[in-house]
C-alpha cells in the first residue's frame, strides 16, 4: 500500500512538471536563440526580489511600436491605407478634390503620382480624412473600416497581420507584471479604436500621435470633444520618449521597435538603468512577409527605415536585433 | 441543546451583522445627508451588474481636481508658495531680479506689489523656477521644498492639508473598481512628485498643466529629458476634458471640483450618459478652513473662484455642491 502509494505520487508529480514544462514556454513561436533568451533574461532579472536589478511592480512599463514592431506595415502603413479609402468615400462631398493634388492622384488611383507623395501630401490627406468630426464619431469610422478592409497580399484583416511573436511577448510580460504600452508614429485614435480588442492594451495605455480634441457644446447644449486640423503631439524620434514620459511619468524598462523612429525610445529606457531590455525587428523574411532595411544590407525603404547607423548603434549597445526570419518559429497567429 | 445552538447562532449572525455594519462606513468624515448619499447612491449603481446604468470595471475612472477639491488653496496655490520660495533660492544666481518685475517685488517682501500680481507675471514665476532641469532634478526640487514647507495658518506640511473625506472617497471608490485620476490645473510634474506618496495615486494617474519636456543627451552620451520654458498642456476649463480623453480616451463616470475651472470636466461627465456623479466643494467653513465663492452669498475670491452662475449650473443639472460645513465631520485628518 505504502509503495503503491508513493509510486503514484512520484507519477503525479512527474505528470504535474512535466505540464509546468509544457505550460511554461509562454513565447512559443519563438525559436531559442539570443532574442528569446533576451526576453527570459530580463523579465527574471526584473522580476527577482533579491536581484539587485529588481523593478518594483509599479514601475514594470513596457512600450511598444506599432507598424513594423507588433503589425505589418508594408507596402503601406495601415492608417494610409485607411486615410486613401476615406478620401474616395468623402469625394462626393468634395467635388474640388478631383483637380486638387494631393486628392487628385488618389481619387484616378495614378499610383505613379501617390508613391511620390510627400511628408506635406500625405500630412493633406490625414487632416483631411482625419478631422473634423467627434471622438466618438472618428471610432466608429474606424471600427468600420477596419472590420471590413483587407490587405492586398493574404486578403486578410489588418488585425489578423499583427506578429505572433510579439502578442505572446506582451501576454508574458503583463503575466509577469508589465503594464504593456503600444507608442506609435500613428494616429492615437486610430489604434485606440481595435487596440483593446486584438492587442489587449486599453485606451490609456496607447500613446501615438495625437490630435488637440477641442471641448465644445452640440446643439442640445451637451459637452463634446471635436476634431479639430490641429497637431497635439508627434509621436516620433525624440516624441516618443517625451510621452512616455508625460503619460506615465516614468521610463519604461522594456522597449520595442524596428525602425529610427523607435531609436531615442530605446536610447531612453536604456539611459533609465537597471537590466531595461531594448529589442528591434529585423525585417529580413521576404518569404513568410518582408524585406527591408537598408541596414543589414537590406533593401532600402521610406515605410519602416532601419538604417545602418540604427543597426550598429543596437550592436554597440547591447541592444536585441530581433531576426524575423531565424527568431521566429511562426509570424502570424493563422500560420500552422 | 438544539436551542443553546440556535440562540449561540443568532448571536454570531447579530455580531457578524454588526460588525459588518461598521466596516461598510467607508466615508466617516461625511455626515449623513445629500452629499454622503449621493456617493453611495452612485456606487452601488454603476457596480451593480443588474442595474441598467452599470459601468464595466475598465470603464471606470474617477476625476479629482486638487486646488480647493483635494486640499487648501486659500490663502495661496501651495505651488505658487513653492515658486516664490524658489525665486527666492534662486535670487543669488539671479543678481538681475533684485531690480526686475516680478521678481524685485518677491525678493523685497513687497506683499502689495505681489497682490496684483498678473497671469502674465505669475507665468514669468512659474517659467523661471520650474523650467530648465531635467525632469528627475525638478522632482527631487518638488520632494525637498514639500518635505520642509509648512503652511501660515496650521504650520503643517502642505501635504497635510489633505481633505480627509476626499481622501476616504477616493479610498472608496477604488475599492470600487474605479482608477482615481488627478486632474488639475496645477503641474503635472509638481502633484506626481508626492501624489502617490499623499493620494495612493500612481504617476501615469496625474493629469495636469504640462511643460513639454525635451530629449536631449547629457555629457555622457545618454537620453535626457529636459523642462524648456514651454507649456504644453494647459489643463483648465475646456482643457480638462481634453486632458482627460487624451490620457485615458474615456469619459469620466465621476468628477469633483470645487471652481470654475473645473466646469467643462463636470460638463463633459455628465454628457457621457448612465448615472454619473458630479459634484463641486463649496468652501463655507471659515471656521476650520475658509469661506469664499462668491457663490450662495460667500465672500469673492481671485483662488478658486466658484461663480453663481456655477452654481445656478450645478442646481440645475443635478450636481451634487458639498458644503464643507455642513457636509464634512471633520476637514483634516488629524483633526479629533
Amino acid at each position: 500500500m505504502r509503495q503503491r502509494f508513493v509510486a503514484k505520487s512520484f507519477v503525479c508529480t512527474f505528470l504535474l512538471l512535466a505540464v509546468s514544462a509544457v505550460a511554461q514556454d509562454f513565447l512559443p513561436s519563438w525559436n531559442n536563440g539570443p532574442a528569446k533568451q533576451a526576453i527570459l533574461n530580463f523579465v527574471k532579472t526584473t522580476t527577482d526580489k533579491s536581484n539587485p536589478n529588481f523593478v518594483p511592480p509599479e514601475q514594470r512599463i513596457a512600450t511598444f511600436d506599432q507598424d513594423g514592431t507588433t503589425w505589418v506595415e508594408h507596402p503601406m502603413y495601415t492608417q494610409v491605407v485607411f486615410a486613401l479609402d476615406r478620401v474616395v468615400e468623402l469625394a462626393p462631398q468634395h467635388p474640388e478634390w478631383k483637380t486638387t493634388a494631393p486628392f487628385s492622384a488618389v481619387l484616378s488611383g495614378d499610383k505613379a503620382a501617390m508613391a511620390k507623395f510627400t511628408m506635406k501630401d500625405l500630412e493633406a490627406i490625414l487632416m483631411a480624412t482625419h478631422t473634423g468630426m467627434s471622438v466618438e464619431q472618428f471610432q466608429t469610422i474606424v471600427r468600420d473600416w477596419i472590420d471590413k478592409a483587407k490587405d492586398p497580399r493574404w486578403h486578410r484583416p489588418y488585425t489578423e497581420l499583427i506578429y505572433q511573436p510579439m502578442l505572446e511577448l506582451m501576454q508574458y510580460l503583463r503575466a509577469n507584471g508589465y503594464k504593456t504600452y503600444i507608442v506609435t508614429g500613428g494616429g492615437q485614435e486610430f489604434v485606440r479604436a481595435y487596440a483593446e480588442k486584438v492587442y489587449g492594451i486599453p485606451p490609456e495605455q496607447i500613446i501615438g500621435t495625437a490630435i488637440d480634441a477641442q471641448f465644445t457644446y452640440n446643439a442640445a447644449g451637451q459637452g463634446v470633444l471635436m476634431r479639430p486640423a490641429k497637431l497635439l503631439l508627434n509621436d516620433n524620434f525624440s516624441g516618443k520618449p517625451e510621452d512616455i514620459y508625460l503619460f506615465t511619468g516614468r521610463h519604461s524598462k522594456a522597449a520595442f521597435g524596428n525602425s529610427t523612429g523607435d531609436q531615442q525610445m530605446l536610447e531612453y529606457t536604456q539611459a533609465g538603468g537597471g537590466a531595461p531590455l531594448m529589442m528591434l525587428v529585423l525585417h529580413d523574411d521576404a518569404t513568410r512577409e518582408y524585406a527591408y532595411g537598408p541596414a543589414h544590407g537590406l533593401p532600402d525603404s521610406k515605410v519602416g527605415t532601419f538604417t545602418q547607423a540604427l543597426y550598429d548603434e543596437a550592436k554597440s549597445k547591447g541592444w536585441t536585433v530581433i531576426s524575423m526570419k531565424n527568431d521566429w518559429k511562426r509570424v502570424f497567429g493563422w500560420e500552422k
